[in-house]
């Protein structure tokens, strides 16, 4: 279901030096020894979430699936990268108008964006997932204050009840309150779990599961991952052996990791995995710079820097080992664009070829190269890999020496806002 | 209209040492003796495009808005990211059922894409423009094949004349060919005009007609551009102060730029400038890697590294002026969000001011900045910065010492991938 190839490493090797290190990281990590450690409630979440939530969470998407054309999801950075991940990679390139439609909102502060949904929802049904540990984030709370008050047009105080859900704080904070006075449905945003770690929480279930998305499975290969990925066995450990890997890079002056695709659904994965190992790694002025290429797209645009550029650059491959669709490239008589040397061959096996071809030409370029392969893409695949990047980034981080659960510099531009806009206290 | 404030550079100064630099290269590009200069057709663009294919542009437009749903583009890099790039920037963020829509295609290899494309066309009356060089690059020719199929089975050859146009060579390749005997419309990707360069000819210019937008201010904001930016005059020319800047970036050790918006209408802009820019400069083993942020979104993703990681990055911000839309933060009785401080002013302004904000912790943080502002986003401010950014880009690799328009390391993986499909002579 998940495996990495590592052979095609063009920095000299071993990078097995990492492999006492490593083992040492997720000892503390596990045992709970780490700096950061308050914050490592995801480790047992595939295991031990509660249930009773989690049928809740289902119960509570039937109703948006029965009552709503949209759900609104209003969060910002792991309120709601997680759920786009996933409802992305499982969406169809186009959208039939059968489907009740997933629209994100509160995750930045453009103005005509937030006017053009205002608009855009006046003629439509819809329900509300308002998602943030303390309801006054800057960016959802303006958000969510638009929305309200165009339910409140819409929508009496009883119907609103039906379609108001909030994902917050157990018991304290902006949201919790309103949802208490209100009488507003309330999941919960653990206090062991930070943001870029809340996927497989109510955090991102609730959005997926309106989504239709079977968040059985997704747990389920959450806890597969947790299976595999928790054992003290370098050998058997493919995040240690990532993790490992990924110092071993940065060690050699690689200090760019590009998440490569071959398929545009895994575009958001690759926003979510961005946060997840920039706020765990980018600080005390260490950190890999991580970011994505959708190919063969980008082979047309940065391709030519990865292949010719400097030599600061390695790849994190994922492959999928089967399309959800393919099909054949036929015979042509006249044959203008010289393609017949493809025909019976499927546009799949094209893409996997110049997968291959891309990964000998930037290897030959001195850009290391590490290859994942899923089965498919499904929940429990996607469950998996979102269990493995995660465990992967803790264990990476303590290697690095950085305390992976915090994000002190996320303030900084906080603050000076705050300051400009004239906040009390600031 | 456009201006940039240099204010923000955290780097000890002066980068005005590269001024001569810069203007040696200015001098070099415009008298055609600099490397490449085979290539340099773009910089009078503005001024001495073809009037008459620019005529049949728009009633090719014209035509298809009458007959058509949907325009399928088939082209890849620079066949349609710039635009990709206007089109984006100049569309809502909620689609109306009213417009005719604007679909990419050929751009990757995709299998699921292709598959769900051919069927969400099956019902549809839809046009296609095909835009390559060669007519014989792998992704488009293979797209093509199977919209051409699509077209045979609900179009006569005689609808087929006015549902296909062909953008290609003036006179020989697959493409060329095809057109001279089916009598499709061609238009002419220039020699002396390289991809990554192309948007204002034909390339971009056809599906931008189609989509609406007036072609006439794109080439004025164009044409002013090449008014200013082509000025020996470093304290007056933008363009050379911002090569100059790269440079002096670079020359300091900061190898990653970071194209932001606050607006995420230019995502797919800072996609066409990612591609100008690796392709340009990514040789050699030297190169500012470009990337791109949408703020604030990224600032709970990447923006922790920003703030906190290496000193390798610096940013190029784009500020607009006035926005589209714009929507005022009331007042609420209960604030449970703490939001009331902000009543009265606009999500505009709180958008500035986390600009504002950002710019000074990130400079705090050691990460220089600078900041350009246009007015709207509108054709003209969009035209010029396609020309402002193509002159900087052209001056920075040359002072960088590569060949700007050139791309030598697209082919590699090219060749490998040939291999792999056993073309006949790889």
């Amino acid at each position: 279901m998940f495996k990495i190839d590592f052979s095609n490493i063009a920095t000299q090797h071993p990078m097995d030096q990492l492999k006492n290190e490593s083992l040492d990281a997720l000892e503390k990590l596990l045992n709970k020894s780490c700096e950061g450690s308050e914050f490592t409630g995801w480790v047992d979440l595939p295991e031990n979430y509660d249930r009773e939530e989690f049928d809740r969470i289902k119960k509570a998407a039937e109703k948006i699936r029965k009552n709503s054309e949209c759900l609104v999801v209003i969060g910002i950075g792991g309120s709601y990268m997680g759920a786009k991940a996933v409802d992305y990679a499982m969406s169809d390139y186009f959208s039939s108008e059968k489907e009740i439609e997933i629209i994100y909102a509160g995750y930045q502060l453009s103005s005509t964006y937030m006017a053009q949904l205002l608009k855009y929802l006046e003629d439509k049904d819809f329900s509300v997932n308002v998602i943030s540990k303390s309801g006054t984030t800057t960016e959802p709370a303006i958000c969510f204050r638009f929305i309200k008050e165009l339910m409140d047009k819409k929508y009496s105080p009883e119907e609103q009840k039906d379609r108001i859900f909030v994902t917050t704080d157990k018991e304290k904070g902006a949201l919790k309150e309103l949802s208490n006075s209100n009488g507003f449905e309330s999941f919960i945003v653990p206090d062991d779990v930070g943001g870029r770690f809340s996927v497989l929480t109510a955090v991102g279930l609730l959005p997926l599961a309106v989504k239709g998305i079977n968040i059985d499975d997704l747990m389920l290969g959450a806890s597969e991952a947790r299976n595999d990925l928790t054992k003290k066995d370098y050998e058997d450990n493919l995040a240690l052996q990532y993790a490992s890997f990924r110092n071993y890079m940065y060690r050699n002056g690689k200090d760019i990791e590009i998440l490569v695709n071959y398929e545009m659904r895994l575009k958001y994965f690759a926003e979510w995995f961005k946060q997840l190992f920039a706020e765990s790694e980018g600080k005390d002025n260490k950190g890999i710079f991580p970011i994505s290429c959708n190919f063969t797209t980008d082979l047309h645009s940065v391709g030519q820097m990865i292949q010719d550029g400097q030599k600061n650059v390695f790849e994190t491959v994922i492959s999928i080992e089967n399309p959800q669709e393919d099909l054949v490239v036929k015979e042509e008589k006249e044959n203008l664009d010289n393609l017949n040397y493809l025909a019976g061959k499927s546009v799949d096996y094209v893409n996997k070829m110049a997968m291959k071809g891309t990964i000998t030409a930037h290897v030959s370029g001195n850009v290391d190269n590490i290859l994942i392969t899923i089965d498919e893409i499904n929940e429990k695949t996607l469950g998996y890999m979102i269990y493995f990047f995660e465990i992967s980034v803790a264990v990476s981080a303590l290697i690095l020496g950085v305390n992976p659960f915090n994000q002190p510099g996320v303030e900084e531009y906080k603050k000076q806002m705050f300051r400009l806009l004239e906040k009390p206290g600031y």
